[in-house]
């Protein structure tokens, strides 16, 4: 398949009178129907350290935690709690910092286990394959989030910004009420070992550029260095007005395939010397941009 | 290969008693002479807003650029220089400020063009192979730094903490007067674009965890939030007993495709619900450990 690459552009170019497209000449070219808005009832708006982090929730991928996850933030669970955690090359995590204190833990009105959803049957569920190969399986997104496909499986994948559930040494013990951000190269040795709800759409970087926790596996020594969360809410318990006024790119479009395959070829954006001719799931960043106000 | 190893492991421990080891555990068991120190002339040690970060140097890869930022360090070049960009899950990026204002730009005893070290004739480097696949070659290591070879040539690789060589539109505009670090997901699209010259072996957080740019690809809009650079000397240049005490697991010995194995078998580790079997270039860090005092 790469091989007939450089056949056939050169006579498709002289035939059609046109070059490949750059990233964002795909996203300047594509059509209206090739992006969607946000739901308000799968976003979450997080409050911390005078910035929001915004997310999406994937509950294509792990439909019980999310619902979790939406009960936990609707009983104001996560307001008043802090970041603990935050390790180089790794993730920012928060929750509870007295959660293994049965006295001084915060009350939860959901279970303390939950089924993990580590992956789901691949049957019935929307993957659309990027060009491999990829080492852990067939790459891909499934409504905006990286995922990967293998064995009859199908799982959200660890990049940069995924959100996922922290756990203890049991399988079962991640309900949604610690939670962490990825700020680093892909552990996708994650995979499959903890469940991920979504990722972050927006800010990310009021978490990336967090002090590194000096304790075992980047926890705060302190408590004083621990940044405090105002609150999470859900979107669709954000008045209109406040939003993130956003699309996104539909990953299953024709845009995102032609995207996907100029990212792999950035002589087409000019500066470059070279095209690598291939891009890894990780690096793939879904094209989000300013949604017109109705 | 891969399908041998269930089958091969049981009756391996069934034989000799043994399981495979986790990657500490493989640490544990390496030889004294698996291990290499440190070569004085090939670190930096850069003095930056009260953190020190320590670089070690790849001449096998890039020759004559190390040379040229070997002079520039002598030279005091970079003493009082600045980081003035900082950008989210990409780079962090030092250099003059003033670099293309010819009356105010610091004066430099090197060439301005330097002929690029995007990559090398992989005969002559001895380069370790690491399991497969990889989208961009073959995946391994040169002398603890990751690489990856294809069609004949061997170059470092973008992983987190790769310290690249700034340059403008033409291929010869990076002379070592311009660098950065990687601070995100490997942008493995800048391979064979850039010359990659070393990678941080110590205090990549003070760089990682700096405020991000908001200005365009993460530049700082005003002077004030440039992070003042107090210096950067050759490990030659600085006292002994000043130096990072460290050393490095040689890449090309028998513990570290041990490690790398058990890297992809993190069950071994215990926590680990499932095993990748698989790491990925950018996921192996290097083994290094504390070095006894002679």
């Amino acid at each position: 398949m790469r091989a007939l690459i450089p056949l056939f552009w050169p006579l498709a170019c002289l035939l059609a009178g046109f070059a490949p497209l750059s990233s964002q000449g795909v996203i300047d070219a594509s059509r209206a129907e090739e992006w969607r808005p946000l739901v308000p009832e799968n976003t979450l708006y997080m409050d911390v350290g005078g910035s929001t982090v915004v997310f999406e929730l994937a509950p294509e991928l792990a439909p019980n935690t999310v619902r979790n996850i939406r009960t936990l933030v609707r009983e104001g669970y996560f307001n008043g709690l802090s970041i603990n955690r935050v390790q180089d090359n790794y993730v920012v995590q928060w929750g509870d910092p007295d959660a293994e204190d049965p006295a001084r833990q915060r009350k939860q009105g959901i279970p303390p286990t939950l089924a993990p959803e580590f992956g789901r049957p691949a049957a019935g569920v929307a993957f659309t394959p990027i060009p491999g190969p990829d080492g852990f399986g067939e790459p891909g997104f499934v409504n905006g989030f990286a995922a990967t496909r293998r064995d009859g499986a199908v799982w959200a994948t660890h990049c940069y910004a995924a959100l996922g559930v922290g756990r203890a040494e049991s399988a079962d013990s991640g309900n949604g009420s610690e939670l962490y951000v990825v700020i680093g190269h892909a552990p996708r040795h994650l995979d499959r070992n903890v469940t991920i709800v979504g990722r972050v759409i927006s800010g990310v970087e009021a978490l990336s550029s967090l002090k590194r926790g000096t304790g075992p596996i980047g926890f705060y020594e302190t408590a004083a260095e621990r940044v405090p969360i105002t609150r999470i809410r859900l979107g669709s318990d954000v008045p209109e007005g406040g939003r993130l006024p956003i699309e996104i790119m539909r990953t299953e479009s024709a845009s995102f395939r032609d995207y996907v395959d100029a990212r792999a070829h950035r002589m087409r954006d000019g500066w470059f010397a070279r095209d690598s001719g291939f891009i890894d799931l990780c690096n793939v960043r879904v094209p989000q941009r300013a949604r017109a106000r109705p």
